[in-house]
């Protein structure tokens, strides 16, 4: 009697059996950083290219999975060597040494049986034919950063501010002296923005290191505070922050460039440096010649301009783009590997990144750079130079050609621009090329394939192996459904591509609380064709407890071309909210959305976003929960700042009706403002006033956190923090409990 | 038909009615800092001593009340003279000049018709009988602290960190040259710790001036950040406070005297000052020696030490007290009126503060002091030692021996050390002794009397006038029945008051959510035999809401004796919790409690006490709000954390046991903790580390700052935090709304 009551339930209510059957995740089982993440993740299968042959790096063994045609290797003839023989080998040089992986193992192209490697005390070259060490150097200690040059085997290090040289034969060469907080070499500068990610470039073939120098000595310092003690730091201790605020004073960058074999140092003369961004340092191929894109501190104008390497004179400049908004260069120059004299230039200026073929020519020993052609160009954006097959004169690319939230792998015919897809047409698509550009390896998904891995040629569309099938890893778990959609921009034209994660168990007849989830800001997209639409494990964490989900990309977001993410030029959220409006207004048109019961969340640019809508539409969103936020513009640094907004000076009225310092007085909901309290991007500045402004106003916002983080939370926080989240929308989102 | 049934009803339940017609008061009514506070105030009368004559001082009239023998003045004789005369002739000396109120007027004693002012321009002295101006000076400016001295006209002031004086014929002399933010002149020292609250000290007739030097280059800086900004300050500043932590090292102090007639300074030979602690600066009247009470570090021991004015000379130790756990002095010496021979020392060391008259004599230049005998006993506390009266020869003092909660005023004859009650023995009283001792004003309450204010006699208990009757000033709202009573500490025996505060409404037959507000520090007390049994105006705003209320001394607290106060030494909150839960224990047998529903806050040592309880009863409270909590007593100061707790190094299982990081772990209820995020005395880093621990732990507080505020709430912020207080309980304490 029993049983068949259940069968009737069963029938009737199929997502009953499901909930009785199926696990609920934890955060600690979905998120990266949670203790159970990695157990149920699907295997990781790690690959190098030896030449054109695809060889699996374990942990334990090198094989090959695919020879230089990308045909399978019968297992028998796939084994090349196993990090036990290795280890043998190197102890044998190196006492108690020990080798731990060969995931990273770099192998030498050509016929060469040799791969660097990196063990506790060495840095080494193995040639796993002779069994022998080909090249050995002590490890580096005690440096904040190091770059290996495989042409020279020489490494550019840091320690303690100054830049040096470690040379094949192991000498140390200093190549700065007077390196400071106030003077930094070799790192990174103008906080990372127009593409730049490190402060050294080896020349090609790795006799000169060009490096950054950056004078800060006129920056305000940020007073971060780092709190955590231990035995011997009883009190809290000052760490401060060189931020140069929007319209402040900004740092002086230069470019040197280090001779190893000389010792010695020419600074590139670019003159004044100024309130100047020097940017995508490329050398030329001959090391004759380093070309910078150069961009006045107003961002409107970008030039590409040559520097002799030897003598740092500037050559010239060789083409200049402006915009009146803003020009931003994110790629260095790409030179052609057949032709010494060409290279590929990227730009935005037909309204979308696309691919510009240079030719530089030296007449009488005088440099002559000039554009000759557009490579690519249509509505649609190349997102990623993979590389050159060098075979057939192609560039392999990945673009959104296919659609707009699809990346696929495309060859494109140098001398014709003729376009061939290279993969299936539909999803997303991360591609690893090899040397000469015959083969890649296509780590793919779409909505509802969890995850491929392929190899495919490049000289035409061919799958050459399946090399990895992973079904999803929550087969065993309760998984919400997730939909994909478009709607329209308040511009009434543009398409939005939305996900609507629907609640486990799903009934359409009931309505249920729904969270918007939300970033909004330039160079990011939160929605893509890739698995579940690029649902992220919070999403399913909360589909578990009986939310639904939605996230749109508006207008300002990235990937879909210059004027749609640029449209939001010096009024920083204004378009961005309508867009996120849109989508609340088809939310309302979904019967089972409780319209008296919508959320809001989102981090940094999403943080700004989350507090400004539950500000500039108090009766709309109930709860929201803005982490690492941004309040006032004023507050956030010159180059992303100022790209955007302009200065204060130039833009007062775009800063002041931007600030939610202004805003804050209309706070209804409840709003909880979560930020890493040792942020370094957007300073603890921005909360602590907008805490001010609410308490000024005599409202009640809540306020949480993460001492130690900076702007995103790292480990197990990441759990804290979701756990966090999740309760705030429990509390004040959710009906009552019966 | 409908008349009748509401007349039932109001028969039924009367505070139904009751609800009706009186109103509900809100917290900016309610609360010191709200903006309706003053308008609901009784009128504030203020008054001044002309000799033994009491005189009412308004904005705008000075008046009398009542003669030199107490009697009421006829208002036809009563008026003195008002503020438009006084600026009349003002500005014909200083042109638009204007003195604003006359509330502060200092009247010169015996039958001088003078009084001192300070106008927006000038100090200066004023005839009203000739109606002119006998004295006068510009006002200082740019002052960061002034001591005027009535008897010299000199005053000691403090600018950019030196310290100078002012002479009576306005010359400014500049006492010392090297002060800065490492070396402090004329300021407070210790941390106000033993009593000191300032850092000047003018001899008697005003010749010299004695003065705190504090050497803090070696103390450790804790980074404190201003990030309210301006538009002249668009990033965060750094507002470092020396603060040295327990164990760590402390600062130096040295006394000086300066001699404005020789523009010269002597130090007072006092040896190496390094872990020493020099307080209670007394002069003896004929401005000779200068007396300070010294103690090493450890504060188990007290020192009288004498020292010569003239040369800094140490004279000689002449009293030495000890305590294994610590000796406290609060009060310099006071010397008896009638014979220069002898001074008042306090003591807590026959258990209780008492009285000691002591005695001091010069033989042959050689100085001798000596303790002559104990002037008070008994199981009881001198709480103030008022003054004297000349002519009876007896001291004038509030104690509380008539009751362990009640204050009243005493008269103690000099040679008999008869004790005589003055007033009616019950409530708290605080009163203003005329010069001459003769008389006093006594601002009484008891918890069915709002505020009297009454001149009284000392010679004998005698009501000479009631200056004031005050009723409640919430006649027409919604107030609370407050009911007193005692329990038995945890030890078994010690008596305990509490205040037991009922809901709006009270109805017997319902379960009511209970917040216990605790401090349980030292120093303190939350309950007296004062109107209501002391309690606060958030009380009567949660009784509003439904809430009960509950306070108990446990002890640790103050006012109680040494052995009572001094009981939780090296293990500080463990008795002090004991004690809260027999006051729990108490509220479950209440049928009217909802022992499900048990909430706590307190700020400070009270904030210690809430996070305290509820990590170590996380089954007991529920809900709990810790304003500005110690969390580790590593991170407190030296002065107090090192004379409850010793050093870390001394008592590492106390601070182990007593640190609130180690307890994070257990918090299961919600807990929210809020600080001043500028607060210098109970710093950041014990929420933060806090905070920090909870992370690590898995388990979530909630956490508010208030940008720009101290370790105590001021102004409208006030307001703002105790609407988040009660919000928070309301969220989760409270029964869901049906």
């Amino acid at each position: 009697m029993k049983r068949n009551l259940f069968a009737v339930i069963a029938l009737l209510f199929p997502a009953f059996i499901m909930a009785q059957t199926l696990k609920n995740p934890t955060l600690d089982e979905l998120m990266w950083g949670g203790n159970k993440y990695w157990t149920l993740q699907p295997e990781h299968i790690s690959t190098a290219w030896w030449g054109e042959s695809l060889v699996r790096t374990g942990v334990d063994t090198c094989s090959l999975m695919a020879d230089s045609r990308g045909r399978a290797v019968a297992s028998s003839k796939a084994f090349l060597f196993n990090r036990d023989e290795v280890n043998a080998v190197l102890r044998a040089a190196s006492p108690e040494d020990t080798l731990r992986t060969l995931q990273y193992a770099a192998f030498k192209g050509g016929k060469q049986t040799v791969v660097r490697l990196q063990s506790d005390k060495n840095l080494f070259e193995y040639d796993w034919k002779r069994r022998q060490i080909t090249w050995m150097q002590p490890a580096l200690r005690g440096t904040s950063y190091r770059e290996f040059c495989a042409a020279s085997h020489s490494t550019a290090y840091i320690k303690d501010y100054n830049l040096y040289v470690r040379t094949a034969d192991g000498k140390d060469l200093q190549v700065s002296h007077d390196g400071s907080r106030d003077l930094l070499y070799g790192t990174s500068v103008h906080r990372n923005e127009f593409g730049i990610e490190k402060g050294t470039f080896w020349s090609p073939k790795g006799r000169f290191l060009a490096f950054y120098r950056m004078d800060q000595s006129m920056v305000t310092d940020f007073p971060l505070v780092d709190i955590e003690v231990d035995s011997t730091t009883q009190i809290a201790q000052l760490a401060p922050e060189k931020y140069p605020m929007a319209g402040m004073t900004s740092h002086k960058v230069t470019v040197g460039v280090f001779d190893p074999a000389t010792g010695k140092t020419v600074y590139l003369d670019a003159g004044d440096p100024t309130d100047r961004y020097f940017t995508n340092v490329s050398w030329s191929p001959d090391e004759r010649y380093i070309f910078l894109m150069e961009l006045p501190r107003s961002q409107d104008k970008c030039e590409l301009v040559a520097y002799s390497a030897q003598t740092g004179e500037r050559v010239g400049v060789f083409y200049t783009e402006t915009n009146a908004r803003f020009v931003e260069p994110q790629h260095p120059l790409s030179f052609v590997p057949w032709d010494a004299s060409r290279f590929i230039y990227q730009s935005e200026r037909d309204g979308f990144n696309h691919l510009y073929v240079f030719h530089m020519e030296e007449t009488d020993g005088k440099l002559r750079v000039s554009e000759e052609r557009q490579l690519t160009s249509g509505a649609y954006e190349d997102l990623e130079l993979l590389g050159f097959n060098t075979a057939t004169r192609s560039l392999i690319l990945v673009t959104n050609e296919s659609g707009h939230i699809r990346e696929n792998v495309y060859s494109v015919d140098f001398n014709t621009g003729r376009r061939t897809l290279l993969d299936n047409g539909v999803g997303v698509h991360r591609a690893n090329l090899s040397p000469a550009g015959t083969l890649y390896t296509d780590r793919w998904s779409k909505p509802d394939v969890f995850r491929r891995m392929e190899l495919r040629a490049t000289a035409r569309p061919q799958l050459m192996q399946t090399l990895q099938e992973c079904e999803s890893p929550w087969r065993e778990y309760s998984m919400p459904e997730v939909k994909g959609g478009t709607l329209t921009a308040a511009d009434g034209k543009t398409p939005l591509y939305y996900r609507l994660v629907l609640p486990v168990g799903f009934d359409p007849a009931r309505k249920y609380p729904t969270v918007v989830y939300v970033y909004g800001g330039p160079h990011a997209t939160n929605v893509k064709e890739s698995w579940n639409y690029q649902a992220r494990p919070w999403e399913y964490y909360m589909a578990n407890r009986d939310y639904i989900l939605f996230i749109i990309d508006g207008r300002g977001s990235g990937d879909r071309g210059f004027d749609f993410e640029s449209c939001t030029h010096r009024h920083l959220g204004d378009v961005e909210m309508l867009d996120q409006m849109q989508g609340v207004n088809f939310l309302k048109t979904l019967p089972y959305v409780d319209a008296d019961r919508i959320g809001v969340h989102g981090w940094s640019f999403g943080g700004f976003m989350t507090t400004n809508l539950m500000c500039t539409y108090p009766d709309v969103f109930k709860v929201g929960v803005a982490g690492g936020p941004v309040i006032d513009w004023r507050f956030y640094e010159v180059m992303y700042g100022e790209r955007y907004m302009d200065t204060p000076q130039e833009n007062p009225e775009g800063y002041a009706s931007s600030s939610l310092l202004n805003k804050a007085k209309n706070l209804k909901g409840r709003l909880q403002v979560i930020v890493g309290y040792n942020d370094r991007t957007c300073l603890l500045q921005h909360s602590l006033a907008f805490l001010r402004a609410c308490e000024d106003a005599g409202v009640q916002p809540d306020y949480f956190v993460y001492p130690g983080q900076d702007h995103n939370m790292m480990g197990q926080d990441m759990i804290h923090l979701h756990e966090r989240i999740t309760r705030y929308f429990d509390d004040y989102l959710k009906p009552a409990v019966k």
